[in-house]
């Protein structure tokens, strides 16, 4: 008898496991259910539609072969039954079957399985304070709220907005609403930086002042308090707990929740942290029942603890397990380490591991090091900025985390990723130092930004290079009277002597050996070079001539300008 | 006492080495010696600068602050003794001293040490037919061979030319002459494919496509008998086994030796490749002397063969592993995986591990997949192919090597670094499946082509994909009447079946259920889509109804584009 396999939800997991376990086998008969008209989706793609970048919404339902994916594809193509507006309201588990709503016809029904796949996916936060329901407030979990407020801004009804939230969503959908349609967007953010969860405070520095350089208005530890309607001028008002703005949308991107009501009131297991528990199969604690994509929890491989992670690149990995699964075959999907990038305007940012926040939030000692270095060779003329910070357990000298940024995002994205997929292998910070990626003039430098990245570290932890980032220095260069060493040339060196006067010293690298004498011991000294080797290597001599009272400014002048541009 | 270092060779190895132990030992004498008057420059950069990309020579020996990296440089900045045109002639191991020899002088001196780093590089091979000696036969070796090629070019005297070897070096002049100074330049290598010790067919294939679509006459297997001279025109005659050229200028890039002669002579043991032998720490047969760079052999990591790898990013990684060593540290160089990459003209190349050819012959049992996909979201308008060939071992299902091609080099080095840097930890196919890389549409498919690469091969390993790669394809086609199942739309199909007649079958996929009937079972069908997922599942679909003498064209139509430009 062939096998009845029904799947919840057909976004992204949902079709991935149908497709591939029809490859592997060609008699199961496989339902795929949506509550939605539309299926099989880029859901990642939102942003990109509404921003522009993306002009036809069909785009993020076809394949990279121009087929429409609905139902007639997965029927003609695929042999897949696809049942589009209806909502699955009941697992019998014990009867095996699904208990299934026809929306437009009222119609209940059960489909009988063998195996039930759960693909659910997630909802948007709505946030508690009041008005957050009103007409002209926005979600963007699916392709009806991207048309909804597209077709707002394509019919001009839209100058002003406030994006709530400044993770992943919050980030993209401002610059897509600044960008393209040049609407004045204020972005606001209860934490006090960008992407909390995500990146550690030297990365969201630069990141947000991109944003604010392009032209997105920023406001960091301030929490919406309240949406009124005014009615008359047709717009919203924000009250926050500092401003209130009047503004023609509201989008929230305040984050997802997984939907496990389904999973739940089956009585299957729902893990700690909210998303339904699976084990390395992808199998909920009912043996007939698997799960996958935003809805489950995953073993964060770096901590140890189960997550959330709503990724669309997960979810096909993890389809493709449990198609493998269902089939009779024995495949495993581990956990995450948490890999995740994203374009901000000019910026690509890319990301694995932990924070420094969450390391010690998770018992690791962290210690980081930050670089900034060019992608390619210095002398080739393709050649951006690329910014790293890199972070270790003191002890077992075991990465934990990276972060980086750079304009040229597959070039960020590169560095980042080889220490992702090294994150499960107990990747150490010596590895980090002969990492060997690919070289070649157009592509890296010969000791590459990675590479330095790791030796920075290493030279950190064995107490050679004693650093302060930039952000920390800043701030004590705005509060202190902290004086600067400058070991970059003189004419670099010269308009900050003129604006910062005693606090700022400048003795060029090839002076520093014969005029050792002038450099002050009696208070701390900030060394500053271009990008941090320099100013590393004037530390470790002056250490050698007893001056021990320095820091390292990491990442150097470079890292400076991207952290305050304000400061020159 | 301070410890006595001298360091035979200042391009890239020993200048590293050097920098380093002078941070880690204030107090070490370090002696920094070179025949050459220029030193510590990118060597990697010479084709840039022949070709124009690099103006100034002097960039190839700038830092990132363009300070000049000269012996002036190296005293004031590092406190380094830098020592040129002075050649090392023989060490006395017993009494722990170099024989040097000034070379403008004549005169001779010893140099104590009580550490010797032997970076003495390699120097290119000079075939052995006759007339290699020639005046307007050139090595790209040093900084003097490339400014003597760009003065000639730069005066108008060079209209054509002959590169001899399309190894890396060969490639990289090749699009100098040609790209920037219009030169009509043949290159000519005796083996069947370019690059035949980095990459197999496939990616050579369209490797060399790129390069005659750029204007480079490309001669495989032929072989140069000689050079004569011409002086009445100020040519030389190349004759090969083939053909006969009159040309302004031969480059030779026949590949490099390793400058073993110093060591030999002290009885320092040379490995069986013809490096200079060394242990993870980088110290050779002499305790006392350390060598890399250029001159060393190096453990092969997948192989586990000892190899020469002629890289300055080895060379980087290696001198810092040596300073650390000298200075009483400890650290190690475990070897090389052989990750490489270069740009050549549009597309970017990057590989590492073995070929198939390498593999058969270190007694893998290879067997490889070959994808086509975009590097980003195909919806996200920035978009390019990438091209991949991954190789696994069929028994242990580590993967042994990987090679890739595209036009955004960066995109195309990020995949193959990913595998690179775990190579050593014995990848196997399963973990390429799910390996997390950075996903955002900007970037990256949600199923990335790094996943589909280790899909597709997982899906060969079982059985379900029965492959066929392009350039075999091509060659049958060519060759027998062989039949295509084209499962692409009506409009794709039509050219090629006015083109091949009954050789091209066209059934869409969509059509493919209800027209399985149609499909001819008593001959082999080659199964064609736009890039290769499509005619897998036909495959697939096709094997359950029993038709299973079908072949997979692997990387579909995308892949014979870019291998054969004229099939269409």
């Amino acid at each position: 008898m062939p096998k009845e396999v029904v799947i919840v939800g057909a976004v992204a997991l949902g079709p991935k496991v149908a497709c591939r376990l029809r490859r592997l086998d060609p008699e199961a008969n496989i339902t795929l259910i949506d509550r939605d008209n539309l299926i099989s989706y880029g859901g990642c793609g939102i942003p990109y539609y509404v921003g522009g970048d993306v002009n036809d919404l069909e785009d993020l339902y076809k394949t990279s072969s121009h087929a429409v994916r609905d139902k007639e594809f997965f029927k003609s193509c695929k042999g897949i039954n696809v049942l589009t507006r209806v909502e699955a309201t009941e697992i019998d588990r014990f009867g095996k079957k699904l208990k299934v709503k026809h929306l437009d016809s009222g119609e209940e029904e059960y489909l009988a399985y063998d195996k039930l796949v759960i693909a659910t996916g997630a909802s948007p936060v709505i946030p508690p304070f009041p008005g957050s329901d009103l007409p002209r407030v926005f979600t963007v979990a699916d392709l009806h709220d991207a048309e909804k407020i597209k077709s707002l801004m394509a019919r001009g009804k839209v100058g002003k907005a406030v994006v709530i939230g400044a993770g992943a969503i919050g980030l993209e959908i401002s610059e897509a609403l600044t960008d393209l349609w040049g609407i004045e967007t204020t972005l606001v953010e209860m934490e006090d930086q960008v992407m909390p969860t995500l990146l550690g405070k030297c990365i969201a520095r630069l990141t947000a002042k991109e944003m604010e350089k392009k032209g997105v208005t920023l406001l960091l530890s301030e929490r919406v308090l309240q949406i009124t309607e005014d009615s008359e001028n047709n717009q919203c008002v924000v009250k926050t707990s500092h401003n209130t703005f009047s503004v023609d949308i509201v989008v929230l991107a305040a984050g997802v929740r997984p939907n496990t009501e389904l999973a739940k009131n089956a009585g299957i297991s729902v893990g700690m942290s909210g998303g339904i528990a699976v084990d390395r199969r992808m199998k909920t604690s009912d043996p007939n029942i698997y799960a996958g994509g935003d809805c489950v929890e995953l073993r964060n491989l770096v901590s140890g603890e189960n997550m959330l992670m709503a990724l669309g690149s997960l979810a096909n990995r993890q389809g493709r397990v449990i198609a493998t699964n269902i089939s009779g075959g024995q495949s495993h999907f581990q956990g995450t380490v948490g890999t995740f990038c994203i374009k901000v305007f000019d910026l690509g940012i890319s990301k694995a591991g932990l924070t420094y926040r969450q390391a010690k939030l998770t018992g690791f000692d962290p210690v980081y090091a930050v670089v900034s270095q060019a992608d390619h060779a210095h002398f080739y003329p393709s050649s951006e900025m690329v910014y790293i910070s890199l972070i270790a357990d003191r002890r077992s000298r075991k990465i934990i985390g990276i972060e980086a940024a750079g304009k040229n995002g597959d070039a960020v994205k590169a560095r980042v990723d080889t220490i992702a997929v090294l994150l499960r292998h107990g990747v150490d910070v010596d590895e980090v130092c002969g990492l060997e990626t690919g070289y070649a003039p157009p592509f890296a430098s010969a000791m590459d930004v990675i590479n330095n990245a790791g030796n920075a570290l290493d030279n950190i932890l064995a107490g050679h290079n004693r650093p302060v980032d930039a952000a920390d220095f800043l701030f004590e260069f705005a509060h202190k009277e902290i004086k600067v060493l400058d070991i970059r040339g003189e004419k670099e060196a010269a308009p900050f002597i003129e604006k910062y006067g005693v606090q700022w010293l400048n003795i060029p690298q090839d002076q520093l050996r014969s005029r050792v004498s002038e450099v002050p011991t009696d208070e701390p000294l900030y060394l500053l070079c271009d990008t941090g080797p320099r100013s590393y290597e004037a530390q470790v001599y002056l250490t050698s001539r007893g001056i021990m009272n320095t820091y390292n400014i990491q990442g150097g002048f470079a890292m400076i300008v991207v952290t305050d541009p304000e400061f020159i």
